[in-house]
C-alpha cells in the first residue's frame, strides 16, 4: 500500500462511503493505490500436489464421514461430496438433536460473559473429484450443482431449531490450506455479529422508504453483468478492492430457495465472474460467501432481507486498523473496478 | 489449523462466547488447537535492514514533514518524532479547518448510498531514533513517552470539531511494511463500526447492572499482572489467541487523560507483556490499539466507556469465515493462555 500514486488516481480526494446493507464505513484512499487496472495477486493460487489430497477421487477413506454425494449412488464416481470437517469448529455431537436439548441453549457465567455450547455443523463440500479443476473450469450446469449440493445440506440443517444461520465460504479461511476446490458450510447456534448488523440496516433502509435496498436499481456504472435472474455489481462501498456481489434480481430472503433453472443461471454468472477476477487480478485466491437470512427469520424480515454472493479476490490482507475499529481502507473506488471488470475480456 | 489435537485439548467442548464489551461472539475450538504452550508465531519480526529506513535518525528528509519531536528542540537529537504519513488514507488538506467546513459533512449520493469527504489526519509516531530498538526494549519511563507523544498529538487533533476518532494502531497494517518501530494515528470524521458497536454494548451493560463493564472485579483466572493504576487480562471472549488487553484498574473514558505518573507505570506493565508475548510466542508480529471513547462523547456516555490498550499477536490471519460473519474462531480458551502469561518467566 506503499507504493507511489499515478497521476490518474492522485487528483481524487479520499471518500469515507456508508452503504445501506452493510452499515460499515469504507476509507477510499487513491493516493494509496496503484492504478486499478494494475492491481494483480502477489500471489496468485498455486495448487498443491494432489498426491496426499484426501478430497481427490480415491481418498475417500482418510476423510471425515461423507454426509452425501452427487450422484447419490455409492458405487457411481462422484462429481460433489459433502463430508464432515475432520477438524470442525464446532461438535455435532453436543447440545441438543433435532428436539432441542436445553443444554445447548444460552447460559450466563457471572456478571461478565455469556456462553453458548458449541454445538454446530462444520461440513465441507468437495466441488470436484479432481484436484487441478477450479470451480470456474466447470460448466455453468456444474458449478449449478455444487450450488444446489449447499442447498440440500442447508435444508437438511434446518431441521435442527437450534440451528439459527448457516454460513457457506468457499476459499481460504484463516490457516486452511487445500487447494482442492472445496467450501466450508459451517451452520451456527447464534446469529453471527455481520448477518445482524445487515439485518438491522436493511431494516432501517425498509422503513424510511418502504423498499428492499438490494430490489433498488443498481447505478449502471456499478453494474457489471446482467442475465436472466441475477445481476454481478461492485458495491457502493465495497469494504475489499474489486469485492463483487452477484445478487438475484427479483426478491428472495434464503438462499435455499435457489431453484434448478436459477442455479444454472447463477452458475454461469458465477463462472463468468470468477473467470474475470482470474483473468484481471492474476488468479487470486478468492473468498466466495453466501449472505443469506437467518433460518429462523420471521415474515416481516423476509421483506428486507435479500441474499447475495459476496466474492471476495484476496489481494490485500486484514490489518490492525481493519481489526480496531471495523473500518476498512479500500484503494479502488468502486466504479473504477465495476469498469475494469465490464472491460476485462474473458477467452472462450 | 488443521493439527491433530493433543489429548489435552480433545476433552473439552467448543464454547461460544460473547463479551460484554464487543458484543462479539467468539468460538473456542479446541479440537482446532495444538496445546496453547506450542503456539508460536510461523514467521516472526524480522527487522529489515536500516540502511534504506527513513525512520532512522538522519534520513528525515525522506520523510513527510513532522508534526512535533520529543524533545523538542529541533537542534538537538530526537527520541520520538511525530510526522506526517506519506501515503495517508485520508486527507488534511480537504475539507474544513478548525471552524468547519460544511463541505466535509455528510452527503448523500441518491437512494443507496451515504458518503463523508475523506477529511482527516493519519500520522505516524516514530517510537525510537534506532531502527533495531523495539518498543519493547525501551525503559518503562520511554515507553510512557511514546504514549504521553499519542496523546499530545490527539489533544492537537481534538481541537477539530469534524473529527470523532482518533485510532491509534502500532504494529502492521495491510500492507505495511515498515519494520523501525512506529505507530499510526488515524483521526476521523466518522466513529469506526466497532466503536459504535462497543458503547451500545457496554451502554447495555450499564443500563441493566449500574456499572462499567470494564470497572467490576477480573476473574482471577484472567488476570495476567497487576501495577498500582494498570491491569492486564485475557478478555472473557478474547477474539485472536492470545489476545491481551491492559485496563486503567480506575475509570477513565478518553486515553488522552493519562498524566505522567501514569504513563511510566503503563509503559512498564506493556513492556511487561511485550515481553512475555516475544518469549512465549516467538517474537511474533503485533498490533497493539488504543481503545478509546470518541472525542466528543458526552458526559453520559462516559459513564460507561472505559479506555483500554489491546494486544493482538499475529498469529493467524483473517479469512472469509471471520470476514463474511464477524464471528471468529479462537483455538485457545482464555483462561489457557491466561496461564501460560501468568507463568512465563521474562529473563532479566
Amino acid at each position: 500500500m506503499a507504493s507511489p500514486s499515478s497521476t490518474q488516481t492522485q487528483s481524487r480526494s479520499p471518500e469515507i462511503r456508508k452503504d445501506p446493507v452493510n452499515n460499515r464505513w469504507v476509507i477510499f484512499s487513491p493516493a494509496r493505490a496503484k492504478r486499478p487496472t494494475d492491481f494483480k495477486a502477489k500471489s496468485p493460487q498455486n495448487p498443491n500436489s494432489s498426491s496426499s489430497c484426501p478430497f481427490c477421487i480415491g481418498n475417500e477413506h482418510e476423510c471425515a464421514p461423507e454426509i452425501f454425494r452427487v450422484p447419490p449412488d455409492p458405487k457411481s464416481d462422484w462429481k460433489i461430496r459433502v463430508i464432515q470437517n475432520l477438524y470442525p469448529a464446532l461438535s455435532r455431537d453436543i447440545g441438543c438433536k433435532k428436539d432441542g436439548d436445553p443444554d445447548a441453549e444460552m447460559r450466563c457465567t457471572g456478571d461478565l460473559g455469556r456462553v453458548v455450547t458449541g454445538f454446530g455443523f462444520h461440513d465441507v463440500v468437495i466441488e470436484s473429484p479432481v484436484h487441478s479443476v477450479q470451480l470456474q473450469d466447470l460448466e455453468p450446469r456444474e458449478v449449478g450443482e455444487v450450488l444446489l449440493a449447499c442447498k440440500k445440506r442447508i435444508e437438511q440443517i434446518k431441521e435442527y431449531d437450534l440451528i439459527k444461520y448457516v454460513f457457506k465460504n468457499h476459499g481460504a479461511s484463516a490457516g486452511a490450506s487445500m487447494s482442492h476446490s472445496h467450501s466450508q458450510l459451517l451452520a451456527l447456534p447464534v446469529i453471527p455479529p455481520t448477518i445482524s448488523a445487515r439485518i438491522n440496516s436493511t431494516k432501517e433502509y425498509f422503513d424510511q422508504s418502504g423498499k428492499c435496498c438490494l430490489c433498488e436499481v443498481q447505478p449502471k456504472d456499478l453494474q457489471i453483468d446482467v442475465t436472466t435472474h441475477f445481476i454481478s455489481i461492485v458495491p457502493f462501498a465495497a469494504t475489499f478492492p474489486f469485492e463483487i456481489w452477484i445478487i438475484p434480481r427479483n426478491h428472495s430472503s434464503h438462499f435455499h430457495e435457489l431453484d434448478n433453472e436459477k442455479a444454472v443461471d447463477l452458475g454461469g454468472l458465477l463462472k463468468l465472474t470468477l473467470r474475470k477476477i482470474s483473468v484481471q487480478l492474476n488468479n487470486p485466491p478468492f473468498n466466495f460467501m453466501i449472505q443469506t437470512a437467518p433460518l429462523q427469520a420471521i415474515d416481516t424480515q423476509l421483506a428486507y432481507i435479500h441474499w447475495f454472493l459476496q466474492i471476495v479476490p484476496q489481494l490485500a490482507g486484514v490489518g490492525g486498523f481493519e481489526i480496531g475499529t471495523g473500518c476498512y481502507i479500500n484503494p479502488v473506488f468502486s466504479e473504477d473496478a465495476a469498469k475494469v471488470m465490464q472491460e476485462v475480456n474473458v477467452p472462450k
